[in-house]
């Protein structure tokens, strides 16, 4: 049924019937405002936006995949800080001519995550607009100390979660070469951009147990979101070329693009971290808790080196990082 | 300048740089997420979206005052459950023709609310987008017991603050009279429409005294508002159209309009709430501490009545109420 003809009150009854709950939920979707627990003195609160044409595009973007990651990423974000997700507020802007149908599969999506990572619906708004788009906030409960981007020092190790740029790699694939992504490799580099799982659990653990000092997430790249890291620690760094996690997928399918996504190509949504050299050990038995490895692919180092990358030959390689700029996208 | 020239990130710095502070920010914008106190041991959400050709037009609205009053209009929210503000998280989407300055601008009409109100900007997200929209949440800490819609009984009266029907006399003139928004009475209701005051002190003690027993804000016009509290409370409602607060502005204006605005306007943003007859006194004294007055509309029926107006000769009047349907909207 097309949304002009169901309403804005048939669709809202909808998503009621949709939405999660969750622990903590004292007043959910359907009041002036929701009323829930703080689980601590302290929460954490994040936010995105996800745009039609400027962030995804329904053409390689299934509205169930778009729910799903639309939490995905905001859950990384509060993985980042070490925090605990808890509360979620979606809003969404849909164009009328829309089926009824895309709008609850993108809910669908965002509750097949929000289930497994105990997250409620509580609130949001919908509307009419000119083009879809998806507003997230998410609130978490705070860890004792929240991980900043901060706290980086020179001397200290730099690691990250999981493998890197799969997803960029996927994207790419779906852009240029849609017929590859019938291969079996490839399909696996897809579920990896539709479906990326945020580090929740290796977040909070890193800041329970004090091992990360400066942490954020993937999202614009390794070295983009390293340089934000640096920047707010007053570091540089130096990442190892050939200690990058690549997964065997993307080894087989990246070719002569080399680390090029792993490097610089985002939505990765693992977790990129410093942490003090004589914490190597206490990392490593870490790991064995966790279900994502963890890799060490550099050293911080004083704030005027900047930040390099050092190649397979041992050479230091120059890298033009380019931020991705919402405001110079053109579709 | 143009945001395609300034960039992403040069936007983000000037939003910072405006941003207002508050207490109980730990960490602010800036990292993967805002950390913030929790007051008390729960806490209030809401969120709205605005939306350009939808909510609202540059046509008739400053970016200031749309800036003010995305703050105000969830100020509002959080004040019908008797909450007092504290958090703000702001996404906005932004063609990438606009000036720089109407982004400043829209932040400047915020920034002055939230100083006034307490609240803090602690995030948000930025980005291109084919019309100009807003999407906000607001956190604020939760009184003992938050006042929902679902508390009123057959036999409480109603009351609503302030006057009604202001700002959707005002919009009427701006769309259909735009001469006559030169007089002085006319100007009067454009403030009402362009920066709405937002109940929130009203809310808090209807709250702390335990006096409101559902609690609704005026957002889609008092008789529509009226029935949502209505289905939640299970009840029906009477209202008298002569005992309507209706302002000077209004009354030398609306001419043969009478009420409709009042009744079925919109965007008034004054509390409506029930309470019981015995509190009636404690209602009159509670009014002398607080800036605005309070006037009793009606009363709460049983939910077979339905909701009735009274007109001036005491006859029962037939209004359609038509809900406000952003899916039906047409520009």
């Amino acid at each position: 049924m097309k949304l002009s003809r169901l309403g804005e009150f048939g669709l809202i009854e909808k998503i009621r019937r949709i939405a999660p709950g969750g622990p903590g939920v004292l007043l959910g979707i359907g009041d002036d405002a929701a009323w829930v627990k703080a689980k601590t003195s302290s929460f954490l609160i994040t936010s995105d936006l996800l745009i039609e044409r400027v962030h995804f595009d329904f053409k390689w973007t299934s509205p169930y995949a778009l729910g799903y990651k639309s939490l995905a990423v905001n859950l990384s974000d509060i993985a980042a800080m070490g925090g605990t997700p808890a509360y979620l507020i979606l809003s969404v802007g849909i164009p009328i001519e829309f089926d009824a149908q895309v709008v609850e599969e993108f809910y669908r999506g965002v509750r097949s995550l929000a289930l497994r990572s105990g997250v409620a619906l509580v609130g949001g708004d919908t509307s009419a607009s000119e083009s879809f788009f998806v507003s997230v906030a998410l609130v978490g409960h705070a860890p004792h100390r929240p991980i900043g981007r901060n706290g980086g020092k020179a001397g200290d190790d730099v690691y990250v979660t999981g493998n890197l740029g799969d997803s960029a790699l996927a994207l790419s694939l779906l852009r240029h070469r849609p017929r590859e992504t019938k291969r079996r490799a490839s399909s696996y580099l897809l579920s990896r951009h539709h479906f990326p799982t945020a580090r929740v659990k290796a977040g909070t653990l890193l800041a329970r147990e004090k091992l990360a000092k400066a942490m954020i997430d993937v999202s614009d790249g390794l070295l983009q979101d390293l340089g934000h890291l640096c920047k707010a620690s007053n570091i540089g760094a130096v990442v190892w070329e050939d200690s990058l996690p690549l997964s065997r997928a993307y080894r087989s399918v990246a070719g002569r693009e080399g680390t090029r996504f792993a490097l610089t190509g985002g939505e990765d949504y693992e977790l990129l971290f410093t942490a003090r050299r004589r914490d190597r050990s206490r990392l490593e038995k870490l790991q064995h808790r966790l279900d994502v490895p963890i890799t060490r692919i550099g050293r911080c180092v004083s704030s005027r080196e900047g930040i390099t990358v050092w190649n397979t030959e041992g050479e230091p390689r120059s890298i033009g990082v380019k931020g991705y700029n919402h405001f110079r996208f053109t579709s």
